[in-house]
């Protein structure tokens, strides 16, 4: 069994449909790479009852958590206050995250109160490498805190990934059927209960009037995944 | 205070990374317009006691709860049923249903028993119009069921909105600054303190080695926008 995860999306931004979210899209993928299971994605706003409480629930139910956006300099920006409260720990500017904060704003007053934010850490967490803006995020237990920007973001995912313990990754094929989805239907159906260690979907799509249905099987196991591809072959 | 809502997306396609969704982001933008405030978005995969457990949660909480996905007529369309045994209801081939699908399907042999998949309503659902591709969604309860598709998402939502209960539209005003966030963010957080009716966010961008800022107010009442509206424009 491969590790379990989920993504936590923090952001007002994201529920008032300002900004479209790709960070939960782009850690999906990465997830998927490593063997790491994606079972949930959840959006909260920029509230700290609704952080603590989603925190909490996640992490006593997903191997790891993963959240995204609140981390900057900003008054809005409440995530680490919310996580230091979700484990019951205390958090203030630490003097290793300040350290490098320091290293980036040189200029005498650049490092700022509102700057200095971004140093606040909770009490036993670990540091995650920010190589685009510096201002880190961090790791307690098994909730993994990460910047919303979306440069940032992926940038921080790279340097977290190589130190969490991945599972077989998940493969995947997919074939692409010039027909309506009821027409293949019945037999995917078929294919799906003699398959059922391999995770089999159809999706529909309309193109210059044809309907078609892309066909995708997913599974860790390549063999098995081999004798899937070339039953949907044949439904081509 | 305006009704509340969730949205709940399910599809493995998401949560492996395949799909970036694109519903979620299209139904807050719409649901802001007339006045319903979205205070959750979750991803679920297509499992029947994950859906059951996010439904009955989230309807619970929430004044409306809109799900999108899981409704078309393969193996893996598992949401009707889902939705059914959340409400404790029984679920069958219904008939307004199933002759909506048989004027889309004329030929004999067309509306065959996977296509019939699609008229399966739960007892005392409401159906929700589906200009695209006929099929049905359906509303129970407080919970509306769509499709995942989004040409058909986006139509049966328009289907839908104008029964709802609405409330007063949340309005933005949108100041770009030419400022990193750091820099802001002390007049930024004075003023959030001054309009706590107001909700003020900054989101912060590189473009052409800049570092900007975009700094976004949000309220239902107008005239307190236009007073912090004129207080971001002094910031640029």
């Amino acid at each position: 069994m491969n590790p379990t995860a989920a993504i936590l999306l923090i952001g007002d931004e994201i529920l008032s449909g300002r900004t479209q979210d790709t960070n939960g899209n782009h850690l999906a993928k990465r997830l998927a790479e490593i063997g790491i299971d994606l079972r949930e994605i959840r959006v909260v706003p920029d509230e700290h009852a609704r952080i603590v409480e989603a925190v909490n629930t996640l992490r006593g139910v997903y191997a790891n958590v993963f959240t995204s956006g609140g981390i900057g300099p900003t008054h809005d920006d409440i995530t680490a206050d919310a996580i230091a409260a979700a484990f019951g720990v205390g958090i203030d500017v630490r003097e290793d995250a300040r350290s490098i904060l320091a290293t980036h704003y040189t200029n005498p007053g650049d490092l700022n109160d509102m700057r200095l934010r971004m140093a606040r850490i909770p009490d036993g967490a670990t540091l995650i490498d920010n190589p685009v803006s510096k201002a880190p995020g961090f790791s307690l237990g098994n909730v993994h805190v990460m910047a919303g920007v979306p440069a940032v973001f992926t940038a921080m995912v790279e340097s977290l990934l190589p130190g969490l313990t991945g599972g077989t990754p998940m493969r995947s094929v997919s074939v692409r059927v010039e027909q309506p989805e009821s027409q293949v239907a019945a037999p995917l159906a078929d294919l799906a209960k003699a398959f059922p260690k391999v995770s089999i979907g159809s999706y529909p799509f309309v193109q210059n009037g044809v309907f078609g249905t892309n066909l995708v099987a997913r599974s860790t196991d390549e063999a098995l995944l081999k004798q899937v591809e070339s039953r949907l072959l044949t439904m081509r």
